[in-house]
């Protein structure tokens, strides 16, 4: 594992983009990496930089760009990120240590620079990458027996839980960037006391606060990746809403998993937060609790547990249709520390490899949803209001157990460690819209 | 429902190909769809006939297509047929009709044709699409019946499988054309005494006979597809083989469902037979069993009823590495026909879109094992050996529950019907090779 901490994350630098500077996402320390689309133009690689996008295709024809970072800067100009992705590190650090260059006070470049931002309000967002495969996981211990208790009261935390970083995969096509509608979905649902099943739409419709990890570098068919070298494949992290509607996922998920529950529509943010931009909040991996069995050799590395976690906060905020009339600002579900994870990043990617299955640049892992172990810090709905026996209440006076149309969910994740200068993921929310006519 | 059957299909039409006349899989009536290379070549769209396969790009060059044909011809000739599945089923109709007309014996074009053949032995195939997303199903009643009993004893067939296609979601990434090795996975793995899991080579590696359906027009994330426009979202068939690592399923399906049990490969046969070749082998929708509830309206078309199913009889052989030494033919481990799927494919696509999940070009979906009722139609070992407590016998005496390195297993189709020429799918067989060092 090679964690670099350079120049670029000195807290003591500035930008001349005043914007960047406090800015509570994209200070000149995080430098995260997108597609966006300048008004009435196409989608194309951009820096954030406070409140400004570099148009990267713009800064290499400019001559901004020699050598590794000219290389980099070429992979990452085109509609995806993939070619970027399909790097090493190395060419990812040069571009980045070069970006920081040219937006440093001082930076003789300024004047060539300027006229490449844009102001990312008058900008569309895409998705970073074409998302080959998309996998999602379950390692927000906490999620996974506050959820098990609902649908399994008995069995809450199934027997291999403590020994496979359970996964399943995911539907690539309906991932959206931040602020796509989110079209409540109809599907099939049975009571628990009714005969049959009906089609309608979901009531019991909830999102899921988890993270995204980019895959850097992909491996062979046939070649598994060693957790010593796990660390190397992830390119960096994005927020990720995992919506589920809780009452076709009750009656579809046995035996083979939730499928229809889930596929509808997962919401990222737009913005990939480079591996290197948050070597600074690396921290150790939680020891786990005592009696807990130490994982198999193939999925333990020491070096990973002790920087194998993320020092990263996570928040979701709730806007119904009617507080955003009334201007009152969104209130917020529950906060907690991303190192809510059962298991490493590493050792979800080492234990998706295992078996010799190929990770491609661009895939998409997230982590499953991360709840903390206390009432104010649950990631979904269905863990907030007891599976929707305890509803919660909003300072209009609404009252939910679960998602109404009109109501806008915000994710928010801020990296943050003393003596570094916070960084932050951008924003990824969604408003529900009705289901279509059944 | 579109079924057209036109002189493409009449008994009586043979070609100038010698070897398509009479030939297993590829007469002059199929006209399958795939991407090959010629030895030392770029892969390219062609076109099987007999033993022979037609260069699309050559043919495109020799001026062989004009209009609507030509346009077809040209989103069928580069690395992917993605372009082709986009379109409706008319071009693809369109450029069938030519490719008849071009193939049949007196064709005037004879020679400038043949000339634009490649042995299909000598060259390579590949997959015949970007695959997006892949999706598997569960349709096959009788497997679902057996496995269950192996998985679930008390508890076979759960109470949502009369009224849900049950499907999840598959990799992508380690889909391969017949004929690619299949290495034996490693992976967790815990017998039901054991205290705690183990890491190493699957121990019951087996196969599961299937069919895939190749998507042609996508629908839009949040429209669903109606049960009755759903038949022309089918751009036709192949056969497919979805290896199964049984040891490593029954430790990590709960709660998500299989993973790493199924994606280190998933073999296919690489042409698409299409849904226009097939049309004649439409037939009825088996009845379901007196007292099953009637589906839900969504999936329910009486037009699908009546010819929502297909005529293919489809066949599993193994032979082990002493059977090849020796030149004993492979062995048929089982037989049965598709038509033992309790979901048509109408109502597999209608149900995955009725959430609005977007399906796009390309996709696959796997139908799920097709066992028959009876012993000699299981489609997996699992099923034939009881979950390996009664082993088979090969024809040199060697034993087995699951599969061995050196093992080649087969499958085939074959659609059939009276008064009509069969067509077949070409091989899909592959070799399991042996695991790495865990």
């Amino acid at each position: 594992m090679t964690v670099v901490i350079d120049e670029t994350h000195d807290p003591a630098l500035k930008s001349w983009v005043a914007s960047a500077n406090g800015h509570a996402d994209f200070p000149i320390q995080n430098l995260p990496l997108g597609i966006f689309s300048p008004p009435g133009q196409v989608p194309r690689g951009g820096v954030a930089i406070g409140d400004m996008i570099l148009d990267l295709a713009g800064a290499v024809e400019a001559g901004l760009f020699e050598g590794v970072p000219l290389l980099a800067a070429r992979a990452a100009m085109g509609d995806t990120l993939n070619p970027l992705l399909a790097m090493e590190a190395e060419p990812r650090r040069a571009l980045r240590r070069r970006l920081s260059a040219l937006f440093a006070e001082g930076s003789p470049e300024r004047t060539k620079v300027e006229p490449l931002l844009h102001r990312a309000q008058d900008c569309a967002m895409h998705l970073p990458a074409r998302i080959g495969d998309y996998t999602d996981f379950y390692v927000g211990i906490h999620h996974a027996t506050n959820v098990g208790r609902v649908f399994r009261p008995d069995n809450p935390l199934l027997p291999n839980y403590k020994h496979v970083p359970i996964g399943y995969h995911g539907r690539a096509s309906s991932i959206r960037a931040s602020g796509a509608p989110v079209r409540r979905p109809n599907g099939q649902r049975k009571a628990p006391d009714a005969d049959a099943p009906t089609f309608g739409p979901s009531q019991r419709l909830d999102y899921e606060l988890e993270m995204g990890i980019w895959i850097a570098e992909g491996n062979e068919l046939g070649e598994p990746i060693p957790i010593q070298a796990a660390d190397r494949h992830i390119a960096g992290l994005c927020l990720l809403n995992d919506w589920s509607a809780r009452d076709l996922q009750a009656w579809e998920y046995q035996p083979l998993g939730p499928f229809l529950a889930k596929n509808f529509l997962t919401t990222i943010s737009p913005w990939i937060v480079t591996a290197e931009a948050l070597a600074p909040f690396r921290i150790a991996q939680p020891p786990r609790p005592e009696g807990d069995p130490r994982p198999l050799p193939y999925l333990w590395s020491e070096e990973d547990q002790k920087a194998g976690a993320f020092a990263i906060e996570l928040e979701v905020s709730i806007a119904s249709a009617r507080m955003r009339e009334e201007r009152v600002p969104p209130m917020r579900l529950s906060r907690g520390p991303a190192s809510n994870m059962y298991w490493t990043a590493a050792q979800i990617i080492t234990h998706h490899a295992s078996n010799g299955c190929n990770l491609q640049p661009g895939d998409l892992l997230g982590t499953g949803t991360i709840s903390a172990p206390t009432d104010d810090g649950f990631g979904s709905l269905l863990e907030i209001t007891r599976g929707g026996k305890q509803p919660i209440t909003l300072p209009t006076g609404e009252t939910r157990t679960f998602l109404q149309d009109g109501d806008q969910l915000f994710l928010s994740g801020r990296a943050q460690r003393e003596g570094y200068v916070p960084i932050g993921f951008g924003p990824c929310h969604g408003i529900i819209i009705p289901a279509p006519a059944a």
